[in-house]
C-alpha cells in the first residue's frame, strides 16, 4: 500500500534558509490572499496562534511545538535555572493562547519533558528542532494513515460502480487544520493520488464559510475536482443519487460513537440515512472522549457570537469585509457545532483504522477506553 | 371567530391622494431601505415587475391588475378598438415582463375580459379600478383564510403546551410575496394577532438569504419575536426541542402531496420527521399541481446563476453590494428548490383547510382536481 504524497506546503515548518525562523501560512487572509508569514520568538508565536494566523486542533499544537523551538532558540545562552524558567515561561504564555486547545498543552508539555535540565545551549537547541519536527511528523503521518484506511472505502465504491466517486464534505477538517493530508480531506488526497476518479460536494458551511473559503481553496491547491454548494442544496443532490459519500470530521466523538462536528453536520447525517447514503466521521483517535455516552445530552454546544450570522466575511473591492446580509435590528443566535447520534454514523475512521459507531466495535479498536467508560445509563 | 388584522401596508395600492398613481413597496431595496414608488403608466409597472422592484407570486399577479388600472388610464380618451387595441397592447407589455409567472397572465386576461368593449373611458376607468383592487382584494382574503386554518394548528399547541410556541420557517413566504399576511407566514401573524404567545426561528435561506432580509423584516415589522439562525442550526434546534412545528410555502405540489419550495426545505423536513416535529405547507389552492405525482421525479428544479452561492447579498458603508464570499476560482451550482416527499408533511393549509398530504386528502378537499389527474403509475 503506496503512502499518499503530502500535500504542500505544511502549514507551519522551519524556514529551509534561515533556520532561526519559523514560517507558516497566514490563514486569515486565505482564500483570497496567499502569504507565508516568519515567526521570530516563541511571544510571536503565542500572539499568531491567539490571532488565528495558524489554527486548527492539529496545527495549533505543533505551532506550539515550534514555538518552543523558538525559545529554545532565545535561551541558547543560558543554562541552569535560568535556561529552565526561561522555557517554563515561554510555554506558559503558549499555553494561554488559546486556553481550550488541549494539542497546545500536550505539546508545549512534551517540549518541557524533554528539554528542562538539559545545560548545554546547543544541545537543546538541537533537541528542541528533533521534538518540533517529530510532533510535526506525527501529525502528518497520523492524517496520512486515516487517508489511507479511507482511501479502501473510496475504492471499493469506485470499483463497484466503476465511476468517479462523489464524495460530500462539510466545513475544514482539512490539511489547513493539521499539517498535511486534514483528516475528512485526507481520504480524498489519497484517492486522488492513487488515481481513483473523485469528485467534492464542498459545502459552503455558514456562517463562518469554512467550506467555501478554505476546503475549496486547499482542494484546488491539490488539484482535486470539487463543486460549492449551499449548505441547503445537500439533500437534494443526496436525493437524486449524486452523493456516494460523506465524510466529515469531528471535534469530539463519545465512547458509543456520537459525532460532535460543526453546525450543519446532523442534517446532513439524517439527509445520508433518508437516501442510503454511507456517513464517516474521520477523526484522530484523542477526538474520543471515552468518558462520555449520549452525545446529545452530554456535549456541550459553544454558543459563538451572533455577528457572524447577521454579517458576512467576504471580499470587496480588495479587501476583506464583514458586511450585514441580515436586515437592520434583526437579532440571531450561533450554534457552533451539533452532535449527530451514532445510529446515523456508518463508520469512524482514525489513524487506526474504521470502527463501527457502536461501544462494542470501538473498545475493540482502542481497547484502552475501558478503564475510562461511563458508569452503565 | 376574528379575522386577523392586515400586515400594513400592502405591497402594491392606489395612491389615496392621487388616483393616476399606483404605489408599490421598492422591495430590491429591503430591508436596509423601505421606500414606496409611485408607478404612473403600465409600461412603468411592467417594468417594476420585470426588475423585481415588485416580486412574489401573488404581489406581480395583483401589480399586473393594477396596471392595467393605469393602462385605462391611459386610454380614458380612446374609444372602440381605439381602446380595445391599447388595452391588448399594454396587457401584452404586462405579459411578458415575468414569463413564467401564471398569476401575471391570469390578472391581464380578467381585466381584458372585463374592459374591452366598454366604449367609455370614465366606465372602463371605473370598471379597471373595481377589478385591480377585487384581485388585491381576493389575495388578502385567501391569505387571511390560510392563516385562520394555520391558526387552529398553533392554538392546539398553545392550549397543549401551555407556552410560547416556537415555529419555524424557511425562506419568505410572507406578505411581501402577496399583497397582505402571506402564506406561511399568514397562521403566525394571525396567531399573534390573538394574543397567542409566539416565537419564530427565521432561517437565513441561503444562497440569496430571503428569509434574513425579507422574513425577519417583514415580521419585525409587525412585531412578531424572532430569531434569524443559520440554515445549518435548524436540526440542533429540533434536537433540543426548540421548535413545535414548522411552516414553510410552496411553489408547486403534487396531488399526492410532494411539496416542491425553496432548496433546503427538503433538509427541514427530515430533520423535523427525525425529532418528531409537525411539517406544514402554507399555499394558495392555485399552487396544487393535480397532473403530478412523485414530484421528487417530476418537477424540474431550477438551476439558477452560481454567483448567487460564490457571492452574498450585502450592506456595506451605506450601499447593497454582492461581494465573494467564496474561494477565487471556486466553482458552484445553485438549485434554486428541492422536493418535500409527502410522506414527510404533516398537512397542507389553504385558503379551504388542512389536508393532510395524500391524494386521497386532497381530492376530498379539492374534488375538481380527479379530472386532472395523471394516469395511475
Amino acid at each position: 500500500m503506496s503512502r499518499s504524497t503530502e500535500t504542500a506546503p505544511r502549514t507551519v515548518w522551519i524556514d529551509p534558509d534561515d533556520p532561526t525562523a519559523v514560517l507558516a501560512i497566514e490563514q486569515r487572509l486565505l482564500p483570497f490572499e496567499y502569504e507565508e508569514v516568519s515567526i521570530r520568538t516563541a511571544d510571536e508565536m503565542a500572539a499568531a496562534i491567539a490571532d488565528m494566523v495558524v489554527r486548527g486542533a492539529g496545527c495549533i499544537g505543533v505551532s506550539a511545538g515550534y514555538g518552543m523551538y523558538l525559545a529554545a532558540l532565545e535561551a541558547r545562552d543560558l543554562s541552569g535555572d535560568d535556561a529552565d524558567d526561561y522555557l517554563r515561561r515561554a510555554g506558559a504564555v503558549l499555553e494561554a493562547s488559546r486556553p481550550t486547545a488541549v494539542n497546545l498543552t500536550w505539546a508545549v508539555q512534551r517540549q518541557l519533558r524533554e528539554l528542562v535540565g538539559i545545560d548545554h545551549g546547543d544541545e537543546r537547541l538541537a533537541k528542541a528542532r528533533q521534538v518540533a519536527d517529530a510532533i510535526a511528523d506525527e501529525d502528518v503521518a497520523m492524517c496520512a494513515a486515516i487517508g489511507q484506511h479511507g482511501l479502501e472505502v473510496i475504492r471499493e465504491i469506485h470499483e463497484r460502480t466503476g465511476r468517479t466517486v462523489n464524495i460530500m464534505t462539510h466545513c475544514n477538517a482539512g490539511w489547513l487544520a493539521f499539517v498535511s493530508h486534514g483528516t475528512a480531506t485526507a481520504p480524498m488526497y489519497a484517492a486522488f493520488d492513487a488515481g481513483i476518479p473523485i469528485h467534492v460536494w464542498v459545502s459552503e458551511t455558514r456562517p463562518r464559510n469554512q467550506g467555501a473559503r478554505l476546503t475549496a481553496w486547499e482542494l484546488g491547491q491539490h488539484g482535486v475536482p470539487h463543486t460549492l454548494i449551499a449548505d441547503n442544496a445537500a439533500g437534494h443532490l443526496m436525493q437524486h443519487g449524486q452523493v456516494d459519500l460523506i465524510i466529515v470530521g469531528s471535534d469530539r466523538t463519545t465512547v458509543n460513537g456520537d459525532v460532535a462536528n460543526k453546525i450543519g453536520t446532523y442534517m446532513k447525517a439524517i439527509a445520508a440515512d433518508d437516501n442510503g447514503v454511507p456517513f464517516y466521521a474521520a477523526l484522530p483517535s484523542s477526538t474520543f472522549d471515552p468518558t462520555l455516552r449520549d452525545g446529545v445530552a452530554n456535549i456541550p454546544i459553544e454558543e459563538r457570537d451572533a455577528t457572524e450570522v447577521t454579517n458576512a466575511t467576504a471580499w470587496f473591492e480588495g479587501h476583506q469585509i464583514e458586511p450585514r446580509v441580515a436586515a437592520p435590528g434583526t437579532e440571531a443566535v450561533n450554534f457552533g457545532f451539533d452532535v449527530t447520534p451514532a445510529r446515523l454514523v456508518t463508520g469512524i475512521i482514525s489513524e487506526r483504522g474504521i470502527s463501527e459507531a457502536s461501544e462494542e466495535s470501538i473498545l475493540a479498536l482502542y481497547p484502552e477506553f475501558a478503564a475510562s467508560l461511563p458508569s452503565p445509563e
